[in-house]
């Protein structure tokens, strides 16, 4: 028993050094990932507005990024950041990571090959495929797919680009928050959607306390707002209308202690406010937004978030690799 | 003879004073264009891109404006700076500029009649009737649904909102240019799709010269490029996928004195090049715009402009009055 305790202890300082070892992203690791990624994404633009709120309303436009996602930002900054093999790389994604690793993969010049869910739609898996990568069905559930890339991972020896659960992914991922806060200075609230929590992560790291943080999700994917209530990542149901993007069922580890510091509310949306934001996102900005894209403005649209007086919100629309005709009539 | 020449040599200055009288959209009235209705418009964004070509290119995203195209900053410039009568706002249009009256004259609590001509598009129609203005069919082209709406006017006496040919819409149009000075200043030369040529009027008089401004048109709509051909507005043939936003006819009187001064090119492109251009917009950059908002983009991504060496190229997106389904599979 005596001999137990100090090999207990540590183990536990053991993973607390590989924790702190291994959580490197933060305002310094964001903005070396923002100088790095420079020349492969768009600064994409802001725009003020009145959306659902008396407050101004400032949009974060990132669904005109390349690939159709922010996604682009993580799978570059974790691709420059570490030596490409000649497998290539592979990556498990509903959708917009596959597209993202896809197209960084093209203009890095190697192999990708993407395992994707059955609920990953016809529109993004036409994008994987644009960009030149093998696409691979890889199970029901974004999960099962993740399961189904690592077998093949071990086989092939390709490089691993995870979602959302690696530090420089989320680095990536937190150069939307620094744009954002270079482009509009002084939100006091930034509503991001949030599936694996690689964006929220990433930009939580960025304001660090600067500005709340609010999460929003579907009630039908509740990964944040479960793990935060359980006090760590836990199974989520999985399911509704922005599952292939937001359906991640748990919460990244990495991320996990930085939205337990720094995001304030974690919020839930029908997925009939989801649909409602979308449209409205259509018909006053003709902005087409997929469903995990238009989440966050469901919040303010939908009046689960109400700015309290003076706030200034922001809002971040992440995604638009959509169908329009689901969206506009 | 000799009392001839004096009366005439006086019907000549009586010309030029009432033009010196009318035109009156330069730099300083458009600055007052823009602070006048900045309340009631969209600061739209800008964004760099590569774009068919190794220039950095920047786009003027004017198709998030309200209502879905530039023509609500001449719409509020020209109804904030008249008196609006009880019976309200009449005008003529192909869609865009009729959705923007109607959209002002909600805003502003008086009430609008637009008449269109056939080839407005569903879309149109559908979003003009959503302000709450009466929506009436004038004719076959935009020319005739002008004489239509003149008829009703003389009977109604409400204010004649013009498209184009009006110095309080054309300066409200070049705020588009003065914003995109602000934002991406030092640009050589604009690209702007051309129609009556209300906004590249009002975008020429802002720039005056300092950046090359470059006239686009489809070659089934060549207004201004018969009229500098031809030395003043003559008609022109009126047809092809982009007809019921640039299909004016005829160039305005009062954009045409300064398109001789600073439009240095005027460029035509195919419908084949405007549906390509659309299709590059939405997938590269998940923005739809109709056929005239993707005129502009049209010439530089089908070579007919080539950017000299060191050019800096804006080009104005500046209409998203489409139906998704022409545009996305």
């Amino acid at each position: 028993m005596a001999l137990e305790r100090p090999k207990g202890k540590q183990l536990v300082a053991d993973v607390f050094a590989c924790q702190r070892q291994r959580v490197m992203f933060d305002r310094k690791s964001i903005a070396a990932a923002a100088e790095r990624i420079s020349p492969y994404v768009r600064h994409t633009p802001v725009l003020q507005c009145a959306l659902g709120s008396d407050s101004p309303v400032t949009l974060k436009l990132e669904l005109l990024q390349y690939a159709g996602s922010f996604k682009p930002r993580g799978a570059f900054n974790r691709m420059l950041t570490t030596p490409l093999p000649a497998a290539g790389v592979i990556a498990a994604s509903g959708g917009n990571h596959g597209a993202a690793v896809a197209c960084a993969a093209r203009v890095l010049g190697v192999v990708a090959e993407i395992f994707v869910p059955a609920a990953t739609p016809q529109a993004k898996l036409a994008r994987i495929a644009s960009y030149g990568a093998r696409v691979v069905r890889g199970g029901e559930t974004y999960a099962e797919a993740l399961v189904a890339s690592r077998v093949r991972q071990a086989e092939t020896g390709a490089l691993e680009i995870h979602a959302y659960d690696h530090e420089d992914v989320l680095a990536g991922q937190g150069t939307v928050g620094r744009e954002f806060e270079q482009d509009a200075p002084g939100l006091t609230h930034i509503l991001v959607a949030t599936g694996g929590g690689g964006l929220i992560g990433g930009i939580a790291a960025w304001y660090a306390g600067s500005a709340e943080i609010v999460s929003v999700e579907p009630e039908l994917c509740p990964t944040l707002h479960d793990a935060l209530k359980a006090g760590q990542p836990v199974a989520a149901p999985v399911g509704g209308i922005a599952a292939d993007s937001l359906g991640a069922r748990q919460a990244g580890s990495l991320m996990f202690p930085i939205a337990q510091r720094f995001v304030s509310q974690a919020i839930l949306v029908t997925d009939d406010a989801v649909r409602a934001a979308q449209r409205r996102l259509w018909d006053d900005f003709r902005l087409i937004a997929e469903p995990g894209g238009a989440v966050a403005a469901a919040a303010l649209l939908s009046g689960r978030f109400v700015p309290p007086p003076n706030a200034r919100v922001g809002v971040v629309v992440c995604g638009a690799n959509a169908d329009p005709a689901t969206i506009a009539a």
